[in-house]
């Protein structure tokens, strides 16, 4: 089904209506509204006025659509910072961050969490059980422009309290941080400064608690507006939507707050924001990377437990990327199929009409600027409509025969600790992914933990730290599993293991590691042996006694195996790591079809979906019963069969 | 004429006579002096020391030589600054910036205004009628070092009093900025931020306000010194000495304070500040691009409403830049003639002798560091002294056929919202004057809303708002008229026009927007038609029921013409650009001589100049009668001809 | 000799007398200590608890190994952070630089230079006279991180009472730094300010003395430890050791203080931090540049007045840098052997065992992570106690026929006022150096004003200040001199000389320079004569009527020479600097072998060493009796022969 974002308050009281009957028109069953109206609803401290509210949902409503309310606590008023400065959150460099665009607050005030629960309970209570109301969006787009973290004093005093939860006695927090080194030991929390501003490097645990309990912070927030609301509104049920390549907070926590996961999703403006090369931005700068969407497709169905939405789809070109082309004719239809096929619930477009005001004005809409004429994707977004009334119900997705385990803390260690300046967690899982999906293969992500049955192959691209419930997952599991490089290479204090690394997996794959080197851009080693390329960027040193697949040029070993645990000592190139997934999808079982670099497939029950990213056609090599597209898969189309 | 900038507060007393004596024998009439010597004149308050000042300009006048004074307020002293702390300027990240070199102002200090007041009135009376005394500068470089806008306490209020009087009550100013979007409504002026330090970008309808603050009050405070002077100099003329690439403040506006304008010509260093390829950077290193001096030789021309100085002539290498060379041998003669060829009324050189010491000891001098001893400039400057002396008094510029609307918001309007992160407006100007003037064509640099009679051919690189004034000048005129993109995009509140861009323009030339895409640096979109090149940065999406002169590679209008009005829908490369001009130029009626790239030419009167900025001699292809030079135009010499 | 650096405090305490044990086994003979160990020692103030260091350091003793004992002044706690606010050093922004990491002091505050003085004397009573005592150092790698220079309120204070001292009256200030100029005229000491946050730049001269004045205070700051060591351990030595590419204080001055200089050695890691091309990174990543270790040895050789060590060596991938590869095989040994052959005492490996905890976590030890088991460095390590122990005593270092004038002024200068962005002074010396080394040439460092008898060749790269004291060491040398670009080109005040640079060289040199010129990468002059290459950079203009060896294109004089005194007017590329030296060095007298640019040689008494840094054999040209290896030196291998 498809949905839209609406500003009732953007456009006089006389447009609604029509707003409304132009929806329904276009195909649109569900409509957000009210995320960031609050100075609308309350002017003045207790100065409610919903009553313009009352009306557009009552409008809405009575059209037939569904809502979506959002809380607005992402954009307290003026008058709120102006009482309470403490607010506002600050950048790592002790400057505050003030008011005058958005998501300006800290989640470590206390204050921020009264207005919060005292503005989401009044809604809640308002709206919790109108008919029109469907469901419920917390805040919008926790830790977008970097507001995970903030530096302030109220987060001082925060750290200071989790810390003394987390550790109970400065001994305990000086032995896990190894304070004794250069004399950063503390005889008080109240010693405890912020990770920030040091002369050099601070002290890596220190710094990774910080991360955990910022992390833990959002979730916790989350938590108390899901709270209120569900209190105040039966049966609907309450989602969030998070950003993408956003890994400053471990959504998946946050998704156990929700009843279901939903994103924003900016394929064209991801290009870039993720760390490709300038061929790959230039080759996808007007149909983004093929992968892009659906790497978060996969992950958000993952942190939603089955079930997401895309809450805000790109409908044409935006404003906020260093470019900002037009889409390619097509991609918006495209998009949205794409989303469908990954499990999507419900495609929602951002926005139902371009602002002609304010920071987003640049921001294409379903309808042109100010007006009542459907743009370029509002007219894509028509055709979604027609075609999925053709089809009906779409089928259930199922479990995926491989389980990417993905990890927001390993991105926070080798974040702080990167060794080498290119090692960057969120590229290598893309990486891996990206190999997966070229070779035809549905993903599921997965977390740390995480129940491993039914997968047939399980990609680790890098877990530092390897608890106690992943590795009972990994002994569990009858996958074939390939870690990679740095996993188990960390303890929960951010130690070296005992026993070196990979630590808590030296049993299950019979490696230790003695060395490591970080590689210059143009440093590499060879690898050959039953899977063949080059390591680049990070290259470990191994002792195994088990079995050798692939060596580096001196003969050190650079994958093992050991039964069905799989090693891989390094970063490895597009050949290393396609060769060695082909070779391990083949020993899991598993049936591969390697796709050109513009074509991507995916299930979704009995249906099979292809996409075409590219600029030349792609002849589907199996047969099968068409519903959309036939067996010539033209540039910017799609085609599903049975 | 030839001028010099002279500080003798730099050099013993028994100096003064000499280098009085040396100027006249180099061929010297203009001394300007005293803009930076407030320490000397008042070393503490009230305690006032103009002997040595009177002594100066009595030699200097004795000898012949006419004197501009400059006000002192560049460098106000430390005294004042330990009295007043709040007159320095801030940074945009709220930081102080501090004495210890200059312009260490705030045009927002109302302390300031009255100390600059107080002291300019005790100039203006002691020397305002001094018989030595031929013109006055206000202050120094206005805008140089970003000094136009400062984000301190004084600035807010400031900003604060100002909106207040623009928009009497915060409904309209909410309503004008669009507030509504993410709750930035305020209740009162008092509730307005600058636009900076906020989480995510500010509003740009605000930020547009607070440089259109910025720039008035520059005008402002020029007026203050202007209305001082000319109530106790009588007869007197008065100009402040512009630099060259800023566009912080307009500069129109200043010079309707002025008699003329003037402006510090450093055609090197300027090739590192300007965003040049590098390519161009290394060809034009030693002797600066061909059009830069020019260009602001036209545009100050048109500032000073026909009447114009160099101020400061860069006479050898300077120390500022991040390389420094020495200029090809017979550039100084050059870079003065240039000027004279595009109407300088006096080339007037920085500075009369190198300074051993302080911040500007690596600039060249007339004369060598601390010696009677003339420089390779200084040989140069004589050289043209005696070629003056023998042509006797030059023509007087006249009308160029070409007019360029000239913009300074639309540079504010474009650097707030590039869009795209290589869309610079004063980058797209400079290669649109580039490009009449390679056709061989004169150009004058016009404000929007300037009468336009009298020009064949109107270039209006990009004019973001257009205003009544500047539509009736566009309806008036008989010109060939060309606009740039984004021009009408933006009404005078930011806001995208009710009918689309080019909004105002749609009558004039038939066209509507309906999509914008900027390009990276490898895209782009080959145009074709009675005109041809590459769209790249930026294309528009036109709906026309006018003529297409051009087409992009789709079939979408790129250049269109409803009778003398043509719209270009997109950044040209440099063969789009000059094929569209020299069609344009064509259909105006225009002659025009495609030069090759280091040869320009420009007429004064009856008088046409020609320079050779290249490596390579140029046979003047037309013939002439040779009043300096000849037919062959060696390299970094002139010819001219009637 | 080979030593290590020991944390006790880092392990239990069961864990020392077996590492002691080790140590002896692999060839230890000294045992750094202590230098981080505050929070241990003193964990409040005044609760000290000796008792573990004074068991540590017995077990040490008894195992037969000599201690060098740390002052701990590099890491004050945190709770004498909290005391005392103001001992924390200040960024250039005026920011705090926070506890949290180490070096976090200012040698401004009078408050910590008290508690250095009451820590250090606590220790150096308690352990001044312990047998086991060999030698002190004081803090540790001053400078290191930027912490030479700090900006905060006491170094205001500090810096007025320095200038007070150094010019008595304002008026002498003023008029030593040029003050008039832009009205920056002071009237008093307390209205100066530190030069940062101006709003251009600020005075150079002034820039000059804040460097001297923060040089100043490191050498006072080391003296006062060293006096306190020295009253109460006597007999005992005192080094500091000094880190690698750091130049913002005169390592000379604090090797005055010193009875021999020591380093740390981290050869791989400087690779990153040098200005090295990117050929050059990759080249050298896994070996290090053949001259980086080496210069230093040299340099610190001459800062120890004869006698260095190596304090810390790298022995494996380090953590610090942008990468952090593994060293190629051979390496940690050839870096060792490389040390004592320019001279050092003892080589000293950082550290015993990797640390598994803490900011240095990634940083390689001689034993495994937590482990007792040797890593690679630690074989290498133990293979040269071996080869040491064959050998016997090494013989003394001798005076090297080639001294390199190094003068740490003339970095600040040139830093201060680059005038092209790439005129780096370090660079500039470490190609000469390079230069001088390719030809087989051993190379002393020397500080301005040295006596220069018994060198035959003198390498000048650049001395901006030539002081009465180096210029008579120049006129009394019977060396060939070679003078580089600048040199002279300002007095002791920062200004241009009266006759023009090179000032007082001028009868040595008979030349005067007019102009000056920074080159842009691209840009440059060739040379040719009877030395050929090319000018890059850096160019100047001479006149002369000494002789001319080289011109420019345009035939003015690149190099000239009176007598022995030779003058280079620019900065000159491989080529033409190596066809220098090579003329200078035969004119010298000097017998040349002009080595590949992965092979060194290096004598040390009657022994020659060879090195090979790079991937290919290299025949060793001369025939000797060798004492380790052989005529053919392999990859990453060395030889020794009388």
């Amino acid at each position: 089904m498809l949905g839209v974002c609406y500003y009732p308050e953007h456009w006089p009281e006389s447009q609604w209506h029509i707003d409304a009957q132009n929806m329904r028109k276009l195909g649109i069953s569900y409509v957000r509204i009210g995320e960031f109206a609050w100075s609308r609803l309350e002017a003045r401290r207790g100065q409610f006025t919903f009553e313009w509210l009352d009306r557009a949902i009552d409008i809405l409503h009575e059209a037939g659509l569904k809502v979506v309310l959002g809380t607005p606590t992402a954009t307290p008023p003026k008058w709120l910072m102006d009482e309470h400065p403490d607010i506002a959150p600050y950048d790592a460099d002790g400057n505050v961050r003030g008011f005058g665009s958005r998501r300006h607050y800290s989640f470590s005030s206390e204050i921020w969490w009264a207005e919060s629960a005292r503005i989401v309970e009044v809604i809640a209570k308002r709206y919790g059980t109108h008919p029109g109301i469907a469901g419920w969006q917390t805040d919008n787009e926790y830790g977008c422009h970097d507001t995970t973290v903030s530096w302030g004093p109220e987060d001082l005093k925060a750290f200071r309290r989790w810390l003394r939860m987390r550790y109970q006695t400065t001994d305990q927090l000086n032995e896990a941080w190894g304070s004794v080194f250069w004399s950063m030991e503390v005889n008080s929390f109240d010693e405890v400064e912020l990770p920030t501003r040091t002369v050099t490097e601070p002290n890596p645990a220190q710094r990774l608690d910080f991360w955990r309990f910022s992390s833990d912070q959002v979730a916790a927030y989350d938590k108390m507006q899901v709270d209120i609301i569900r209190k105040h509104s039966p049966g609907r049920w309450i989602t969030h939507n998070f950003m993408g390549f956003i890994n400053d907070f471990d959504h998946f926590q946050v998704g156990d707050n929700l009843d279901l996961a939903s994103w924003d999703s900016y394929p064209i403006g991801f290009v870039e924001k993720f760390p490709f090369t300038e061929d790959e931005r230039n080759r996808w700068a007007e149909t983004s990377h093929p992968d892009i969407a659906p790497f978060h497709h996969d992950l958000y169905r993952g942190v939603g437990r089955g079930r997401f939405w895309v809450m805000e789809q790109q409908p044409g070109p935006v404003n906020w990327a260093p470019w900002n082309p037009v889409p390619k004719p097509g991609m918006v239809r495209l998009w949205t199929w794409e989303a469908l096929a990954h499990g999507a619930e419900v495609v929602s477009y951002f926005r139902w009409r371009q602002a002609p005001f304010a920071q987003e004005q640049m921001h294409a809409g379903l309808n042109l600027p100010g007006l009542d004429e459907w743009s370029v994707g509002g007219l894509e977004a028509h055709a979604v409509a027609g075609e999925l009334a053709a089809l009906g119900d779409l089928p259930e997705s199922v479990q995926a025969p491989v389980a990417l385990v993905y990890d927001y803390a390993s991105y926070w260690a080798t974040t702080i600790q990167p060794q080498g300046r290119d090692f960057r967690y969120e590229e290598l899982a893309f990486r891996w992914y990206e190999a997966a999906r070229r070779l035809g293969l549905d993903v599921d992500f997965v977390r740390p933990g995480a129940d491993l049955s039914g997968y047939k192959l399980v990609l680790v691209p890098c877990l530092m730290q390897v608890n106690e419930a992943a590795l009972a997952a990994f002994k569990n599991t009858d996958a074939v599993v390939l870690y990679g490089p740095r996993t188990g290479s960390r303890d929960e204090k951010f130690r070296i293991p005992e026993n070196l690394p990979p630590g808590p997996l030296a049993p299950l794959t019979d490696t230790r590691q003695t060395q490591v080197a970080s590689l210059r851009p143009r440093l590499g080693d060879s690898v050959s042996g039953s899977v063949s390329g080059r390591a680049i960027r990070w290259r470990e040193y191994l002792e195994t006694t088990a079995t050798v697949i692939a060596t580096f040029e001196n003969g050190d070993p650079a994958l093992t195996s050991q039964n069905d645990h799989h090693y891989l000592a390094c970063w490895p190139d597009e050949a290393l790591l396609s060769s060695t997934l082909a070779v391990l999808a083949e020993k899991a079982g598993l049936e591969t079809l390697v796709l050109p670099e513009h074509i991507r497939i995916r299930r979704r029950g009995n249906l099979t979906f292809a996409f075409n990213y590219g600029a030349e056609d792609w002849t589907i090599p199996v047969s099968g019963e068409f519903v959309l597209g036939g067996q010539v898969l033209k540039p910017q189309q799609l085609a599903v069969w049975v």
